[in-house]
């Protein structure tokens, strides 16, 4: 049966490679008898799939030493919490707001800090990036926080905000992996597994041996306490085993790939491909400034509901699926993650220079 | 190439049929040109999956309205501190300490209530229930909470203790499902999915409305309010779509394997099977209390650690694996949850008397 092009914002397509392997090794892994689902996380081979895992990582984004990664659990929403909760010593943070996923971090610090808006896209339904180059940094803030790649939206970060030296923190759950980037600009980064990294349940976690120094607020939950994970290796009880298996397996296929610069310029290939499309329809617009336009999510809209609810449809019949826009943002979204082939998105772009012609 | 029969007290052994299912479906699932993991959470494909397990998990354990069930993450050691963030009105709890799970879970409890330890056998390592019949329950407790089934220690509660009209909270990581149970006797239970239910990643809470009522302290993160997860029916982030999808399949099983009595009656033959020869045996010899006996792990030991070493080596060569015991209990362990077939347990057991006549 025919495998269709997802374009699901997340959980998101994966590399049907990684998904072969894993149908194959579904009841016996590596002839040691049993599924990776059913292996004690004590054991050699668990921890054999946990070390290629960090250390595929590592390569692939140039991790030093002064990093601890970790694998945990409940997504990023958890880690909205664990920020203030672990990184907090003035009790004082400010929060770069571009959508919905920094609005929802920023409240959650509310909970525990003095939280502070420093900038802002909200005034145009967070369709552009805020100019973050000469922030109002407060005092003694703890942190500066960003959404680096905003998911419903569609924007992207391409400079990272002058903190003014303070400790960066980014939510990159839907963007990492999908170019190189330089660990050393960030204290602490994470990302939810399900769009870039594998299945949903495996939450990623880098962070500088520095930040980790800072002292936990009294009511922080022994699992919400990254030093848990950390001293324990990600195994202070059981984790996520067989997603953690899969991202392994993605990593490894991102290596094989060529790394993340072959992926920046394949997933640059495809974008163009989409983007300088929508700059010249007559019917499809994108709903996003320019510069400012993610490489991975890319939101665009007909004009009308109507054009909108029609093309979704049609796209569904031809193999070309979950291209409805968040409510947010309306319209049609694709997102084109590293998983997505270069033929899915010239297949998308061909089916949409049809619906132009057939509903101009 | 063959399964071996797999004792890991967990992850642990899961139902054959599941994982062929899953194999199958790996690369498109019903049809659809797409894995469960590439599925977006908030898909009619995946809101059926969820649905299905609940409703196949209701009638597996007769769960009436009053009670609600949600997914969750973080495994057990996250409810630990989820019960008394959410369920505390006087500060006050209750724990009935009968192993180290129980002991994490009140220490726990005591960073946000006076916890109080009502009955503990820690004074014999664990390896018997403490008499629960006439406890002293703390006046204005918020709740008294057990550990019902040890999995390190290889107990279980086979009467509810009585908690003198207080709610009962009770981690069932290692024994639910298997046997019939009467879920109106307790205010919330929960458990870890890697044992019993599915794969590791998933936990199970289920909880009764009016125990939902009371307010989580102010301090509690979103994503550790039960209210937060029951509101948006385990949907309120991406929840680990792939975990809760091998759940409902075990659910499934579960059923045309007959239900819960018919689970019980073969869970008591393997663990009857294993103890009746443990009771004979001039070799080995059980570590718990006769009538304390879990029906799912069952420890014991020869006496000397070389020779406790020596089966377990043997054993692993036979396809008999994952059987050394707990570092606190030493020895051997064999977990036979549900998906242990008779056949496993009885080929232990001609193993076993074949050592003992070799080690005699």
């Amino acid at each position: 049966m025919k495998r269709v092009f997802n374009f699901s914002a997340g959980p998101a397509v994966l590399p049907e490679e990684v998904l072969k392997e894993a149908a194959n090794e579904m009841l016996n892994y590596k002839g040691i008898g049993m599924s990776v689902m059913e292996m004690s996380h004590r054991s050699k081979e668990f921890e054999e799939i946990l070390e290629s895992a960090k250390s595929d990582l590592s390569d692939l984004l140039k991790i030093s030493s002064d990093y601890e990664i970790v694998f945990i659990q409940g997504g990023a929403s958890s880690v909205f919490s664990m920020v203030p909760l672990n990184f907090s010593e003035n009790k004082i943070s400010d929060y770069i707001l571009t959508g919905q996923w920094a609005q929802k971090a920023y409240d959650e610090a509310t909970r525990y800090t003095k939280a502070n808006i420093i900038a802002s896209s909200k005034d145009e339904n967070y369709s552009y990036i805020p100019d973050c180059t000469n922030l109002t940094v407060t005092k003694n803030a703890d942190y500066v926080y960003i959404c680096e790649n905003n998911t419903i939206y569609g924007t992207k970060f391409k400079t990272l905000p002058d903190t003014k030296g303070k400790p960066l923190i980014a939510d990159l759950s839907s963007c990492i992996l999908s170019e190189p980037m330089d660990v050393e600009k960030y204290a602490m980064f994470f990302a939810g597994a399900q769009k870039n990294i594998g299945p949903a349940g495996v939450t990623l976690a880098v962070i500088n041996k520095e930040l980790l120094k800072r002292t936990p607020l009294a009511e922080t939950p022994t699992m919400m306490r990254f030093s848990t994970h950390v001293k324990a290796n990600s195994l202070y009880n059981t984790p996520p085993t067989y997603g953690i298996y899969l991202c392994g397996k993605v990593f490894k296929w991102l290596k094989k790939e060529g790394g993340l610069s072959v992926m920046k310029e394949k997933n640059e290939r495809k974008a163009s491909l989409l983007y300088d499309y929508l700059d010249e329809s007559t019917l499809f617009k994108g709903t996003v400034k320019r510069e400012d336009r993610s490489l991975m999510n890319a939101p665009f809209i007909t004009g009308t509901k109507e054009l909108d609810e029609k093309f979704i449809q049609e796209a569904k019949e031809a193999g070309l699926v979950n291209l409805k826009g968040h409510r947010s943002v309306g319209g049609m979204r694709a997102s084109i993650y590293n998983a997505m082939p270069l033929e899915g998105v010239e297949t998308l772009v061909e089916f949409m220079k049809k619906f132009e012609r057939e509903n101009r």
